[in-house]
């Protein structure tokens, strides 16, 4: 017979800014954590942010890395330690449980008595030939970071959300062009940057166009594609970035807490689901903010929640 | 005739952390907005913050004092100006308007397209005699602060909560005794914080008690209490640390916007209240995270929230 398994207070899923602030407020409050991360390594976005980052309130960070070391060093001080290269692979939230399997192979459950889901947002994909083949070979990860890779080069853009002009404006200070193409008739992103892009000559913005293959031989040398007429055109480019917005990592659970149309997981004011016990915290809960400090801000909160609950404090 | 007033886009009360995360927002998103502090320097709380704060992710600070320098540096580099001295004396909904007054006595209307509330919390009182009184004549205000002051001396703290039993920690390194004294049957504290100071000599725990008076001539002498039974006793107290909690600053909209039953601002994950346009952030909406990285993080949230409501953003 087995023996019963004593269950964790709080397990948290993924290692990203709003999974470190629920760890360290954990240890702040004296609740037993398990934070598991499906990477090898902790910080979620924070690895492929290349920019400075100003706009969490009292640091300036070069870059992600930089922030995340700061990060580290703050839960490093509370003995934390995260299990990585660990993915969720079922829940069974009537038994309380998270089924998880290591890189190899390796199988086990966590019982919990509270479950805190922080699996953040991946990029969006077209879904097109040549969009996973040529990654790396013509098509770029970052703006910022390959920036000095397209001296000279024709780049194409394809988005229209705050990623895409954000990373035209970078972009066009290197290439020989920039073009931006996106579906719809008018951009998403915010005026500032689509503002700026006007006064770059090198920069042209296409409206209704539906790329449709990205060609080449060895690396990316023409896209295909369609405009709101149906006309189908093919011309030469020389690099590619891909930025149609991301869309949130809530299937492990999409089945049993309630999510908004868009697929976000919905929470109250203090992170809690649909589910008692479940709470959900950064960006796969904050469509509209999806930043390092309502990461942190949720992160935070929902630790206090679950707190409050596990020692049934009534608010007076 | 008068002429229209542009309205500013976003009106923030409050100066504290959340008040600031919430301007850094708005200028990192090129939102106009003027933010409104009652006292005469930013920082709220963190003013009144002697400890190290080591659980807002990514910063340790010695003090309230060092971490708002770090803030005040973030919402610098924005040509973020705050004004100080202006205290909030109403608002009219339904022209979109803050009555503002001065230091001076000057009246000021504020018109705008949203407004963020962030006016925090602050301390309760016993409202019994003395308390006022002896401010600095042997009632301290912060355990950390003044702890050097009660070397020797029998200690009163007043209150059964994680601020009482924190300070307890503290005081009784230096004390003769430190007696903390609440109304029920046990303290609300957390675990850590109460079986701590079981294992201090000189630290008496006293439930079910109401101290009614606090006496003395120049400075504290004596404090007056009754028991549950009702019976009244005066004993002799050389200083007094009162911590009975806090209360939310939601009075200015309280017939307005939905409250909980504490009080506390209703709001949604986001950070709107009952009437749009209108958010709360920060320990006004946060009765169970009353945290600096909650108030960070919604503060940006409400920030992030206004700016796609007044760009009509639809959630995709």
């Amino acid at each position: 017979m087995d023996s019963p398994v004593k269950p964790i207070d709080v397990v948290i899923i993924g290692g990203g800014p709003a999974g470190l602030s629920a760890a360290l407020w954990c240890a702040e409050l004296g609740l037993g954590s398990v934070l598991i991360e499906q990477e090898r390594g902790l910080g979620g976005q924070l690895r492929h942010v290349y920019n400075p980052i100003d706009n969490y309130l009292g640091i300036r960070a070069a870059n992600g890395l930089e922030m995340l070391s700061l990060f580290e060093k703050s839960v490093g001080s509370r003995n934390f330690v995260p299990r990585l290269g660990i993915k969720a692979s079922s829940i069974d939230f009537a038994a309380m449980e998270v089924r998880v399997a290591g890189l190899g192979g390796h199988e086990e459950r966590l019982s919990f008595r509270a479950l805190i889901l922080a699996t953040g947002v991946r990029r969006r994909v077209l879904g097109i030939p040549g969009e996973i083949d040529f990654r790396g070979r013509g098509i770029l990860e970052s703006g910022s970071r390959d920036k000095e890779k397209v001296s000279g080069k024709r780049v194409l853009i394809i988005g229209g959300g705050d990623a895409a002009f954000e990373n035209a404006l970078i972009l066009s200070e290197h290439a020989r062009t920039v073009r931006v193409a996106y579906r719809r008739a008018a951009p998403t992103a915010r005026r500032a940057f689509v503002d700026a892009t006007k006064h770059r000559d090198n920069v042209e913005h296409i409206s209704g166009m539906n790329i449709t293959r990205i060609l080449g031989d060895s690396s990316v040398e023409r896209v295909e594609s369609r405009d709101s007429s149906g006309q189908t055109r093919t011309e030469p480019i020389d690099a590619v970035l891909i930025r149609i917005g991301v869309e949130p990592n809530s299937e492990l659970v999409s089945r049993a807490v309630d999510l908004e149309e868009s697929g976000y997981i919905k929470v109250d004011h203090k992170g809690e689901t649909s589910i008692p016990g479940v709470d959900a915290v950064g960006d796969v809960a904050h469509f509209s903010s999806p930043t390092l400090s309502t990461a942190v801000g949720t992160g935070t909160t929902a630790a206090k929640s679950i707190f409050h609950s596990i020692n049934k404090l009534k608010q007076l």
